[in-house]
């Protein structure tokens, strides 16, 4: 019997953190994958996935245009309302038996909600990682909504059955992105030029010299100072004397902050050794990340990937605050001249040692072969005896 | 400098919880409320608040339809995607200091959200409480996405504290619907007739004799059996000689099939001692169950507000499986002749001693006492020493 | 190469409208026809037609939940733009190359409104048309939005015209609704009785005696009477000795207030000659008309589909206002003599001729015979010829 | 007794449009005014309006964020949808004696239908104008809908009149735009510098020298040629020896294909006589139209505006198609060779005779006049010997 699986993706991130995975579903008999492209990972500027989707060979069931234009935490809130809605009904006609919801971000919980609602089991991924911004609140409540748990690290797995989840639904599997920084590693082509493949703005790189690549999102919690740091941080990227890749930022409440910051600084003082990206597919960005001197911003990969790949990074503010990482990592707080100093000892430093903390490369697989052997089911009442408490009554029917 | 405090109301229940909350609230200079009517406290037929908080004197700031017809697992989950929208929207014009959000239904979920990605601080009522359902995982999920905590109970405290959250940020307060049940004891007509009052369709009853109260809820989980689950309990009081006033269900999931159940009753046995009520204001219910014989049914009241009033009541099926309960009640499972028998007992039984379990009647102030005094910020990322496991990073800003 | 059809159904009426037209399409291997079911279709008490569709074998593509609860002005439009939204979506991943929507209901409104704004080729069908209530305004401004028109009357197609629209769109091809009507005149079982087939609540009608039907809706803009009409109705069916089956009305704003004196006439008065029903099948519910003395109420159906079985009908109100018709109709003001007086003098008058003022029974072949030859594209702008007026500048490209 | 007027504000356009009417509205005791803003006028990309109306003492009573990201057909069915239950909760509140709504983009059609399922009475401006694109079949609804109009020119009176509107509820009172137009030519600053107020991108313009403003929005039912169109008029510009400022393109479908070719040039080529603007307040908008040599584009404000102002105007592609011109326009189409020498022909003419065509300056006045005698109510059935055709059935009730 075939199991029926529904992914809804959303931003561009989601394919990197699951992207293995659908994969292997999608080339198992024994599942049956509807994948439904929404939210950020539909428009243009945040990154559109529906064309990678469809040439790595994975089949779109539908297609949802549900993100309100503002960019701020407003938006953001009625975002997920609207997708909530229109998640519902894709579900309703899909009838799965098991959704997939990815990590933390905000419509991650429109498809939690939905499913719960609709009593379809859900399979939680990147689940007890603690982190800062409102990305953490959404996580550990989404914990609190699923039903199984496929998590990171063996730390993840602590935190998540300490949240009061059945050991018997936590499975501690690696996360998949480490499965594809495995493969860049191995396979990746040092010299690869992302200019030959995307546009981008901005000026030529020689990507026969030093680069660095930078990521920097909002922090919704801190919205209304995101201009201000977004120049701390654009004034050390104009002090550095390094070529950059520069990513646009995603689609969390202060995206246009961030924006109007990078937009007068191309605008006021033209720099001549910065290229812009909107987006790459995940085995190109991360082989740019891989061949550069050293990542810098917020993202969550100068941690997970580049502790993979022994990548010097640089960790700016609170973003990640929590989570655990490798030697690879210097966290720095978004000041000019403590970025600049970060980035320079990294310049330095070269490359670290690989690391196993986010797994061995072989999630996707771990993962697949867990769900073929879970019969789902919604999960009962909370066991008090898990929290430490003694137990009240017993269950009646 | 005054507060400004929003609060959403979805059902008749909200009221009964939360009450004289919004009254002493009201009356307090240093706070400012906003009550939002909607979900199904603006539907007739679920029991419209909107003219019953105008009678009490309290203002209401906007009104909201915003609940799907269809009262399955589909529409629960549009409903709580469309009130998202619209709280949104409303919460971003109200531009509140703080949202209380009240206890674990599905629009519970939609408030929080919307206040949530809107970075306004959320104090939560009845967290840590643990049962059947789905308002289970509702309640846990608002607890992670909640600032603070306004438990009923000491255990609850417990739990809440152990689920990660900040000792400092919980506060025991008891339930304010318990200070409603003590000016009942107290206070209350004995000879209360409802049906001086409410019109309710169906026979004559004569309150100077027993009478019961059923109040029987669907379990959204549990949606495809209620219409046999329901059918177990009308012969149940088919066969049981005692006078009823049956209230219909809310709008939980499976609420069509419950109440298809009760009309066919209705229109093939023509039942001669039963009354059927929409809606009561909070204090003619508990008046009318403090008077009755008994409760009957799966309502949290029979736990809650009965344990209070000493009132006998016996508690149907896993929808309270798990929470604290007095001696007040007996467990049954969903089948004839358990229901039968169980409201045998009670009806011999008389009333039992009053407990503090639930609170001590002065919830409300209280609640207003806490809310006086605490600084309003969203809590930060979770400590996991709070856990029980040890720190990773510091926080960098 | 096949032409991609979608309609929406959006309530049980649409089916009488439009069925013989599916039928033909799903048929025809020259189109590929999607069917949406959402709206009032969706849901039990205004009459399901999933099951009815699926069993008279057609396929749905989709379904939707989007109507929403409160029968009022306020939750008639929230339904219609829900459903707009959500319209968007499907009629996006469906990508048909033209659109139908039906008459004039305000779910129509949100199916033409998302193809109008895909830039979809629109055909309306049963435009020209002029009555009474908000549908008069909606079905002119379809027309408005349409491209193609395939009216009912030879009149309809005049009004359609002289609104500006170019005659080579519009066709008069008769209204679905009567091709069924000739198929229950020639076919349908004289003695046939709902009752084997419908479970309905309230008395057993003997349908070998004389019977009337009644079928009365809302008209929501004079939605704040509706109560007081409808019990002038029911004063008039409690007067008048004769069985009824009695169909509860539709949606529309109002159709509380009309369900509330409905349901307490039979609580107080328990009427013992009538029978009330939530939906038949469209041919099961022509035949019984077909088969009843008198059709009473303010359905279209007492002028359309009656005008062309001969049946007497007696019309209450100005919904149908303006609405052609033929000498079986006696128009009566929402008045109970006038009502009592009206029937009485129908139930003497026996059958009327057979009429083609709504078509020759072929409507849904010339429809269908219409939409092959059309090469689909949108109407231009406004030719102010059509309307008499002076051409002003050409267009450019 | 005051009047309580409703008016929804959705674009920078709008207010050019309304804004002399919310003036005297808002001043005037006689009536309530509550303003909201929404749609595009709240995205600061596309102009946001809020500060600019408080700027101007007007008050707003809700703010919505309502518009979906992706600039294409599905995006802009979808932000009507929403709207439209947004807009409909807030009029539900407001309870307004009625709404204006303004001229023909799509979110009209979303106030318009919020407010007639409400049986709100609705006065609608700009009604029975011809133009091309999507706007066109939008009036000629929103006409059919609308209770009131409150009409530009004689023409619009008469077209109005001839799609069956009773011409007692058809006023000629003029645009009001026009009556900023005739302000501006009696008080403007002949030597008014954008640059001091506004900040905008891209290179000093000398306002001392000629230049020319281009205003170019995409025609949604041209959407997938846009970037193509907007490339010819990029040569054109390219070629033409002039300074500009440009306006980026409103929010209609197609919005991102004209933004994108505009980026690309503006990075191609760096021109060094465009600066690029977001909005101005309408008064200073039409400073710099009128001290300018030419407007260049497809906004009406070149064939309405301009005419008042003798200002010479090239009018690319269908976008106003069939809508009445003075001797100021030229029309071309989208074509580069075409443009060119249509502007080159404009920068020789100087300046035109001033034209009544669109009011006289005293629409604001006289709209305000007629609001303050209408009884408001809604409009009954269309009478059809206003389409000279004969009349069927007298009104009932």
């Amino acid at each position: 019997m075939t199991v029926n699986v529904a992914v809804v993706m959303t931003s561009r991130g989601n394919y990197a953190r699951i992207g293995p995975v659908l994969h292997e579903l999608s080339d198992d008999p024994e599942f049956d994958l509807d994948i439904i492209n929404a939210g950020a990972s539909m428009i243009r500027k945040y990154g559109s996935l529906s064309a990678i989707l469809r040439d790595d060979g994975l089949e779109i069931s539908e297609e949802m245009y549900n993100v309100l234009e503002g960019g701020n935490p407003v938006s953001s809130a009625k975002t997920t309302g609207l997708s909530m809605v229109e998640f519902t009904t894709v579900l309703d006609n899909l009838d799965p038996d098991v959704v997939i919801t990815i990590a933390d971000r905000y419509e991650t919980m429109a498809v939690t909600l939905a499913a719960c609602y609709q009593n379809i089991p859900i399979v939680h991924t990147q689940g007890g990682e603690i982190t800062g911004s409102i990305d953490e609140k959404v996580r550990h409540a989404t914990t609190k909504l699923a039903d199984y748990h496929m998590v990171s690290t063996e730390r993840s797995a602590e935190v998540v059955n300490r949240l009061g989840e059945d050991e018997d639904r936590i499975y501690e599997v690696g996360c998949p992105s480490i499965d594809i920084a495995d493969d860049i590693a191995e396979n990746a082509d040092p010299e690869y030029d992302p200019q030959d493949d995307y546009g981008g703005v901005g000026e030529d790189i020689d990507v026969s010299e030093d680069y660095i690549v930078i990521q920097y999102h909002p922090v919704p919690t801190q919205y209304q100072s995101e201009y201000d740091k977004t120049w701390e941080l654009i004034e050390a990227v104009d002090e550095l004397d390094v070529q950059a890749f520069w990513f646009w930022p995603n689609m969390d409440a202060g995206t246009d902050k961030v924006s109007k910051a990078i937009r007068e600084y191309r605008d006021q003082r033209e720099p001549d050794d910065i290229r812009f990206y909107i987006n790459m597919r995940p085995t190109h960005y991360l082989t740019v990340v891989n061949n550069s001197a050293c990542l810098l911003g917020n993202s969550s990969v100068g941690i997970r990937e580049c502790s993979r790949l022994g990548q010097p990074s640089v960790n700016i503010g609170d973003r990640q605050t929590g989570r655990e990482r490798g030697p690879n990592v210097i966290d720095v707080p978004c000041e000019t001249d403590a970025i600049v100093e970060a980035v320079e000892t990294q310049l330095d430093a070269g490359s670290y040692e690989t690391s196993s903390l986010y797994g061995d490369g072989d999630a996707a697989t771990k993962m697949v072969d867990a769900m073929r052997e879970i019969e789902y089911e919604l999960k009962g009442s909370m066991d008090p005896t898990r929290l430490g408490l003694s137990e009240i009554a017993p269950p009646m029917d």
